[in-house]
């Protein structure tokens, strides 16, 4: 859900001062258009870990658009007359009209979240909270209000640092509450809790924008940045004088290059003799642990993604070696068949799944639909985008069922898959695996590449979290396979453990 | 909820023969038309109360369509195999292939509504059961499945008969089960758990449609046509062969003329001397029930809807004269304003909503939506449908917060209308009440009936219901107004009595 957001995103000042005025210009005409048009209004949520910069970003936005037209809205505890009345009821108040804009601080989702954190609300009331608001934001959006939902995150050094910072400046300091550090010696458990509820209202119709706040201007131009962008698209598709644009798949809004994958080290040495002695111990250890007596209530479900070439096969093969061959099954996703293009696209992966005491391997996955599905245009952008929470409600269903959950990315760079092809193509007998459409794909790289960091942002859970796999060395990568399954696997069969929910 | 299926509809041998042939026919070439097409599948579930022929309804099904195309699923307690995977597992094995239907007996419901009825699950799990069970139904739909929901319902009287008639006979003695007997014991309870589900699941996309099932004939020709009509509409909207049809409102699927408001007796004799007394004495006790102590942490929300001169008016002052002026506000609600029209449609609703200690009195209401809006065309269908769960869960929202909400139709007959309309024509201080709209509605009499019907089947919850009034005679009505707000508020106010929720 975060990972994105923890990657340390900087931006220089010349680099802010170079981006501002032009995204302050598009900014403000959008605004203007928003309001001629008047067939629509904007509602930005600002949510998030304190110190994270929600303020300074929504004073920057005032400052960017006409503020005329921005109604700022910052809600505290319920007063007395709001207490009164229904939960939404103060909401409902701060909705803007159409062709306005209203930035909502502190909104429906603070106090839900906050009583979960601190145990006032139980974890099903909360979930029926947090229920409430999806089809609260399912009724807004069919009424055609535009959502732009922003979640401030900031890792927990990042947080502390934060707040220390604010503390020492006395011009500051007030803002630092006692609040403030209570919730902060909680800083798991509300990333936890707030991760759940991200995800559950995390549609197609109203996604969240993770933004990283440890930096000023960076998280300033990206807030910027993806409030136009949003705002574009949606005029775009307006009858009146906008012409409707093709539903092509959203520009990523970036700021940087910084991404999840090109952020990794791909290539980690390992000896080879390092390599054989891990790879038995691991294999040992797997082989005793689904052998052991509590998996045989559990099942093991692995998923396997990654480009043409980055060792999948390999990895699985180093897994499955561990297994007794009537415990596991290898199902290999290639383009359904008729049968199952007759059927929602779930269904053949539903219809595949274990007893109790299995593992099952998927060498690609459901995934397909947001990774191949996506960039391809196989399928719409509405329906790669209520995907995500398809499918975490799927998963939901695997592990409420007592299923453990892996999933790997194995990343490989683009140089590195070429050397592999090259290879294969000598190869006589490997030469079976690699077609014309592996070459066809290495163009499409960047746009798998945005793909995949989008579907590790959405859908990695605290119930079935992504793990990225640096993989051009397949020794390293082999290895990190196999200690990923047996971590997953001792947590979970560790009686007594939760599995990871807030 | 179950309202018109407790008029007793009734078809005879002869109406059911002369229907029989036709809707068989027709159902057999739509289950063609759509195999052809191959372009979706149709899910039916059969869900309902037992003894209330679900199962002898199904075998005439098959017996009227091809049933190579049909697949029936009737899903007993999971067995070891189905208790070993998730929950759904079983069912997403039974879903029908395009162009198939698959009729699913005891399906996703039957389990979460039997835990909750014997409290083998908690309020909140069976709600987010039921939560998850609404997301699950969008995205089939969303997947291009036709869900077509029945729920099969006897009143207790009836169902006591029907199980009492199967055991006579020992040809079918074995059908009734101890578990059928259990739950008889708790039809009440075993209704209102069946009402939030129904309620929280009868969405635009896949609203239920009660069947009567005390007539076996009329719930034949019922189930047929409401399943005919359903993919008729579907198979109209498919693109290729069939010409996209108009979307207007569905036409009602009748078997007989008995509804909800013509199964009425609008004429209740009432003697003046009687009136007086009465309305003194309840006057007096709707006084002091709105000054007791326990009515300063609730709220008081009166809907008023009714046709035009049903008397809203006179029954709303006989109300208010037991009130102190200072705790009630009467809200008319006229077409929207300017303001109002640049917002979602219940904002102006929310923006009366009272404090605590308050009486709001809505003459019409957010059921404009469901009632002019959908008569006059104002609103797309499926912005009206929608609107029945948007409207159940903003009440929702109000009983949480406290309120107690009585809702009112005041029926008159049509002859009754015209003589009022009459003698306000004739009273020159009456006269401005009167117009030209008031005519032209009374051509669309019965759309607005079969309208009002719909509501109440569809929004007459357990936490807000619908009262019905007999209104031509207008001591009546006033009168039957206020015994009801009476007794919802002493209801209300009494300590510790849960507000009829299962």
């Amino acid at each position: 859900m975060f990972e994105s957001a923890e990657l340390g995103h900087k931006t220089t000042k010349e680099d802010y001062e170079a981006a501002e005025p032009a995204l302050r210009a598009a900014l403000l005409e959008a605004q203007y258009d928003l309001l001629d048009l008047r067939e629509f209004a904007v509602v930005v949520l600002i949510n998030g870990i304190d110190g994270a910069g929600k303020g300074e970003t929504v004073n920057l936005l005032n400052e960017w658009m006409d503020p005329r037209h921005i109604q700022t809205w910052a809600f505290d505890d319920p007063t007395g007359d709001e207490a009164e009345r229904p939960f939404m009821w103060r909401f409902w108040r701060a909705l803007p009209a159409k062709g306005k804009i209203g930035v909502l601080f502190n909104n429906w989702y603070t106090e839900p979240i906050r009583g979960r954190v601190d145990r006032s609300a139980k974890r099903a009331e909360f979930e029926q909270q947090v229920d409430a608001i999806r089809r609260f934001e399912a009724m807004l959006v069919r009424e055609g209000v535009l959502l732009v939902k922003f979640w401030f995150h900031l890792s927990k050094a990042g947080q502390k640092k934060r707040l220390k910072e604010l503390e020492k400046d006395e011009r500051t300091r007030w803002r630092v509450t006692e609040r403030d550090w209570r919730f902060f010696e909680k800083y798991e458990r509300y990333r936890d809790v707030a991760a759940y509820a991200l995800r559950q209202t995390s549609t197609g119709d109203a996604p969240w924008t993770i933004v990283d706040g440890s930096d000023p201007r960076y998280r300033a131009l990206f807030v910027g940045r993806s409030l136009l962008d949003a705002l574009q698209r949606r005029l775009a598709v307006c009858g009146s004088k906008w012409a409707p644009r093709q539903t092509e798949a959203p520009l990523p809004v970036q700021v940087d290059r910084l991404t999840l994958l090109n952020s990794l080290t791909l290539r980690q040495p390992v000896e080879r003799k390092h390599y054989e002695d891990e790879l038995e111990r691991w294999q040992g250890r797997l082989a005793l642990l689904t052998r052991s007596e509590a998996f045989r209530q559990r099942a093991l479900i692995l998923v396997f993604e990654g480009a043409d070439a980055a060792g999948k096969g390999g990895a699985i093969r180093r897994v499955t070696a561990a297994l007794d061959a009537r415990q596991y099954r290898i199902v290999p996703i290639a383009a359904p068949t008729e049968e199952e293009r007759a059927q929602p696209y779930l269904w053949r992966f539903w219809r595949h799944l274990p007893r109790q005491g299995k593992v099952l391997v998927f060498d690609r996955s459901w995934y397909g639909r947001v990774l191949v599905e996506r960039v391809e245009g196989y399928c719409a952008e509405a329906d790669w985008m209520r995907a995500y929470a398809e499918i975490n409600d799927f998963e939901d269903q695997l592990v409420a069922a007592g299923a453990v959950v892996v999933k790997f990315w194995l990343a490989i760079s683009k140089d590195e898959q070429l050397t592999r092809f090259k290879a294969r193509e000598a190869e006589p007998h490997k030469r079976f695996k690699i077609t014309e459409e592996d070459w066809r794909n290495r163009d499409k790289w960047d746009h798998y590449a945005q793909a995949v960091c989008d579907m590790v942002d959405r859908t990695s859970t605290e119930i079935a979290p992504w793990t990225l796999v640096e993989a051009d060395n397949k020794y390293f990568a082999r290895l990190k396979v196999l200690r990923t399954v047996c971590a997953a696997l001792s947590a979970a069969l560790e009686p007594g453990r939760e599995r990871g929910r807030a």
